[in-house]
């Protein structure tokens, strides 16, 4: 698993879950009767929101550092949100260095949760290049070990563990529909769900490199930065496109309005806050009603506004 | 229990949770180490913003509509929030007729949660001796069973229930708190926790009545509704003046910005959106440490904000 090109598996995802159990939390799986009125389906809702660092981040974060703890003493990445402080506490519970590589313009909330959690930041420029050039400078001078936001197996793994989770509670889903950024929810639950039940992503439309990457079959560069889904600003991953390519996973388009609206529909009807990423599953689902049928299980990924 | 001045007794929750099972939600019990940190208590939050209709009311509303249901054709009832909502929706439930009169200052959002149920919306002026006037119109004309909020024994009854399910789930509770308006829930929590285990209620030092009623023995008339907990704006009902007064309770008084203070946190680390009257426990607790000890129920009475 620490071969960058490693595509992981279904039994990944299940060791994930061993190694990962006990460490994070299971999140409750919610009903509830407004929203499955609006969206046309019968909805489930599995609360990620409540997770550890108020996000599924911290899966993928916490399966990747019990993979290395062993053999590094540090580790480092990079991310303007919930990736950074999820792999700080990770990295502080296993009791290793860590390193994280912001961009200037990060919002001082992440920037705190991420300190909060004991990690060093290091600021960088707002391009991508920039990012990479800082990293690569931290892992040089320090010797940390390197653990990527999404294209990474022990991420997808990890990542994959909450679908798991839902399957297990919800035995007659017809569907699970997840929010895809760099994709590591999406694969994860692709290699959960094996086949038996259809996982579908929904993007927003200023974001919608992965719809276009999958139809097209080639992996295109993220466009610019706008949608408030700050979470799914990114490309789609390596392994990540080659797994939900493989799949035949669909993508769903939002408008941003309907990702506004669904905040506030959840926190209206369901009493949950929520972040912008998670409510575009739910804006997808009500912009293509011909895509979502039966009992549907959406991963609300974070909470953090 | 149809007697208004009919004093409500342990076992009258008990038969009232035996009559609601089933109608109304068996909300979960939260915990979170942020806010236990903050409080400086063990704290678990008995979540009553999940509830249906958004809020605890829905419990005593059931018991009242089920109680009087063969007897009955049609109930009324005043309120400018939860309660009428919660009464529009037993009573459709038990298909029966409903009017509710509200102030004509009642919030569009209330006024169409309680359209929305079915009922009919009689507007009057925003003093309550037009309140009470036109709601003796309203039974005068239409031989509708009225349903007091707070000052009776089928409302605290029901009310009791949300406690009795906090203390079947931690039975290792050191103190139970509840906010405290008409009086309702605190006086049910009080026969539900019957001496066992104290409960202690929170007030907004701008609607103080409760606390100086009960320090006073002397039911004192409400303060002008300045605070944001909207939902204890009402004075003290006489029953539930005479249940805590019996109890020996102890209000504790917190202020408005603490008030907004905790709504935020409990939406920052808890992800639940609480309406203001919810997050008054969390501020009395706060600004009265002395108070507060061990481990603590705090009931989170509603989300409709």
């Amino acid at each position: 698993m620490g071969d960058l090109d490693y595509i992981p598996t279904r039994e990944d995802v299940l060791a994930a879950a061993e190694r990962i159990h006990g460490r994070v939390h299971r999140t409750p799986v919610f009903s509830s009767r407004s929203l499955s009125r609006m969206l046309g389906v019968d909805a489930v809702f599995k609360c990620e929101n409540f997770q550890r660092v108020g996000s599924f981040k911290i899966r993928g974060a916490t399966n990747a550092v019990l993979s290395i703890v062993d053999e590094a003493s540090a580790v480092a990445t990079h991310s303007s949100g919930n990736h950074g402080a999820a792999i700080a506490l990770a990295a502080k519970e296993a009791e290793l260095a860590c390193v994280v590589v912001i961009p200037q313009n990060t919002r001082p909330a992440k920037r705190e949760a991420i300190e909060r959690y004991g990690a060093t930041v290091v600021e960088c420029g707002n391009t991508f290049d920039e990012r990479q050039r800082t990293l690569q400078n931290v892992i040089d001078a320090t010797g940390a070990t390197y653990i990527p936001p999404f294209d990474d197996a022990r991420i997808i793994s990890g990542a994959g563990t909450a679908a798991l989770e839902l399957l297990e509670e919800c035995d007659d889903l017809d569907q699970i529909w997840v929010p895809i950024g760099g994709g590591g929810l999406a694969a994860g639950s692709v290699l959960s769900a094996e086949g038996a039940v259809p996982v579908l992503a929904g993007e927003p439309e200023l974001a919608r490199d992965a719809k276009d990457s999958l139809e097209r079959n080639e992996l295109l560069p993220p466009l610019p930065p706008r949608t408030i889904a700050d979470g799914l600003r990114t490309s789609l991953g390596r392994l990540n496109f080659k797994i939900l390519r493989e799949a035949g996973t669909q993508v769903a388009l939002c408008s941003e309005d309907a990702i506004s609206e669904f905040v506030e529909r959840v926190a209206k009807h369901m009493k949950l806050v929520i972040e912008p990423s998670s409510a575009v599953p739910l804006a997808a689902i009500a912009e293509n009603r011909d895509l979502a049928r039966g009992k549907v299980g959406i991963i609300l990924t974070g909470g953090n506004v």
